[in-house]
């Protein structure tokens, strides 16, 4: 972690007045948890990111005002994430959010307080993996021009759901493109099936969830027209593949004042 | 196809008598079907062996003890074969049968028959794909030292059956080896489940069918275990694929008097 | 193909003042090539097009414009292409063309033609498979984002060039695209090699091309970056994958006058 | 780890005077070690297993023998291992080494010890992952049946040696199945070569070696021949992956007198 300095009142939200080729000052909360603790170690180690403040349950968010934080990344827990936030807005700091519980109400909370302060800015990201959202903006673009696609997940076997969430989500990315397109039904003479081997079928999509021992979190879109298939593949096996999300939405987000949901537009 | 020559008597069935170095003579039956043309290809364009009779359907079987074949390869069809397998025994020459259809009841009037031609052999496949058959033999082999294993198939989309025979096949496979290894159920945590996502349940193997324009005759077996995977994986394009295994039974033949079911047992 | 009916004079060019539901009158150069009468099966095939014309080497190219053809598709040779686009662009037909051999004086001549018919448009593309140009569209937009990225190229072992011209001109989009981003060399500890294990150093992207029996055209994109790899691939197996490229080329000329190079900028 | 209990004089190097279901004493050299750690939790949660000893560097050898181990797991250093293996032969306990450095002369050094002990035994892996083993062996039981084959393996950028240890093995043996099959070279057609495109040659066998962020240790074995491929992958993520080849070696090494250089022999 890096020095703490004198807090430089007014400068936090006005990322255009930053004084060029200075390091910008962030402060994590949630410090002290996996992801938090990873976010605070990806910071301190980019060149031009400074890791001003580490806060946790028990400590004071004044920590954060105090060290001059012009970014706060939250990781903390859906009980505590709607008064970090508010008190960070209300303080001119603009926020990264990682954790989860966001609904539309929440968003719309946000969306309120951020109307009085219209130089902030906040990102809530679900997923904060690159690789994930680039797999999911290739599928929705492909979508519209193969005759057939389906999606094969494969997770590790302790998982409580299947598909996995991010399965459902490019599955529905998909179906919608396809709509747009004005594309019918993917074509399947299928007669004599037992029982799931088709996989399941959301919006017309099929998904197949794959658990075995040894895996961590995969996903396959496997796109195909006569003669020719398109598979994109995503393998992620360690939280460490979020940090470059984080990072750049920490990056963008002085550049972004209003509400951001999701990585995706942070991307081009 | 190569000039006929005259019969020579007696020696058809007689693999041993064989002048060392001479090509092996082979007739086919079903010469003009898809697969029975490309055995024909296949024969003529081995150096060890020579395309000595083309039989169809009108032809007489005459050709075939006329040409003085060795082996004869019947891709027929299965009202025809038992007729075509019965002459080809009573004439000491060892077949080779592609020809699908074949139950208990005919294997056991196919071993019937041979029991009074002690010299002679019998080879019939359901499937003559090497890749195929190696990789149910490494399935059943990897099965007993891995904790989770699972099957995902892909097929074009006009196939009728999910999952397809030989995923099946495999997954009955795996299922007695982990049985003879005392392995009990494959680890799932899979609490909330949309139906169909987890796969068919095929003797507790989860098999999951993709069908997609594009792709052919696909297979892919994954084993895991903490910490590593283990995946199988057989594509399948063209039936020129089988002609190995078409040309392997058609060598070994005459070494294997008796009935031999499988492509198995040929291969070591 | 569909029977010839009168040409209508001045309609050919003028895509905005056809009938509307009436299918498009496409032409093809080259018929009875390899390409070609792929082609004219797949415009046959198409409910939103007309097969009005069929002419090869010996035929006369009236035959297109009696036939009122608006469209005309071209995979003829270098030799003779180009006389092919003069002759249809004076008479106000769109062309696409896949004939190989164009060169940028090739393409000024084009250009040139068409100064003087604001309305008619050509689409020249080195190659119609969307699939091939979707993999690398989105490696160009994958590559800012990652820190390592390294091409496997895998193709039948009768290929004489390695790598391929797609993996080669993939491999230079994305050191393009890592330039622009600022991005350094791809990280590589390698101290002890065996020549050539690394591959191919193209513009500093590592490029492997394997050749094995039983392959057709395939090439998969790594990228990787801490806990994560994103894999893009494609496999074709056959010509019939370029048509719906060369569909949408077809639907798409007759509304872009002037020159298009690639079917990129038809795809979004 | 399990209480110590009083040593057992004479049982430990009987293992056919065991009593039934009793678990197994396992002590483990070089505890404190990355692997040594491992192989601790690993046995300590195997039901049939029971950890009496962990000896790292400054402790006791005697605690070993004091509590009675019957397998002693080495995963010391070159330079301590032999003294260990001599000190456990001259007591009649069992040994498992997955220490490296071992030589033709060190083997001979072990083979002289064990000849004065008849009923111990001796397991000397270089490698315990069951997955890489089955991987090794299947490829090489594949090679003799395919025309083509090239491995691909993957591994981290902080790699020091292209291609890896594990890929020139498999080169070596898919060489050595080839020639007793009387297999000739691999079809390759290349004329024009950007250097390194087509990877290192080892005995023949073409190795692609790929290094990304991301990825950890990975091999990929590509059969071909006419119209389908086989192909067979390991991925490992995790040293805990060593584990289950680590306990089949301690379990099978009492019924097995004598050196056994590899797991591959325990597989069956």
């Amino acid at each position: 972690m890096s020095d703490v300095r004198e807090p430089q009142v007014g400068t936090s939200a006005e990322s255009s007045a930053r004084p060029a080729g200075e390091p910008l000052r962030v402060g994590v909360l949630g410090a002290r948890g996996r992801m938090g603790a990873e976010v605070c170690r990806a910071v301190d180690g980019a060149d031009d990111l400074e890791l001003v403040a580490m806060v946790d349950e028990g400590d004071s968010l004044a920590t954060v005002s105090g060290a001059g934080a012009e970014v706060v990344v939250d990781f903390t827990n859906p009980d505590a994430v709607m008064d970090n936030l508010h008190w960070c807005l209300e303080r001119g700091i603009n926020v990264v959010v990682g954790t989860s519980g966001f609904t539309g109400q929440r968003f719309d909370r946000v969306r309120g307080w951020l109307s009085d302060k219209p130089g902030v800015g906040v990102v809530i990201a679900p997923n904060f993996g690159i690789g994930a959202v680039l797999m999911m903006q290739f599928a929705a673009r492909a979508a519209r021009y193969f005759e057939s696609v389906e999606i094969v997940e494969q997770h590790h076997p302790k998982k409580l759901d299947a598909p996995s969430g991010t399965a459902t989500h490019t599955a529905r990315l998909i179906a919608q493109a396809r709509a747009e397109a004005g594309r019918g039904a993917v074509p399947d003479a299928t007669k004599d099936e037992l029982p799931g081997a088709r996989g399941a079928d959301i919006d017309g999509v099929r998904v197949h969830a794959v658990r075995a021992a040894g895996l961590v979190a995969h996903q396959e879109v496997l796109f195909g027209t006569a003669g020719e298939t398109l598979t994109i593949r995503h393998d992620s096996y360690d939280r460490a593949s979020f940090m470059p999300g984080v990072l750049l939405a920490v990056r963008s987000v002085p550049q972004r004042p209003g509400l951001t949901v999701g990585i995706d537009a942070l991307l081009d």
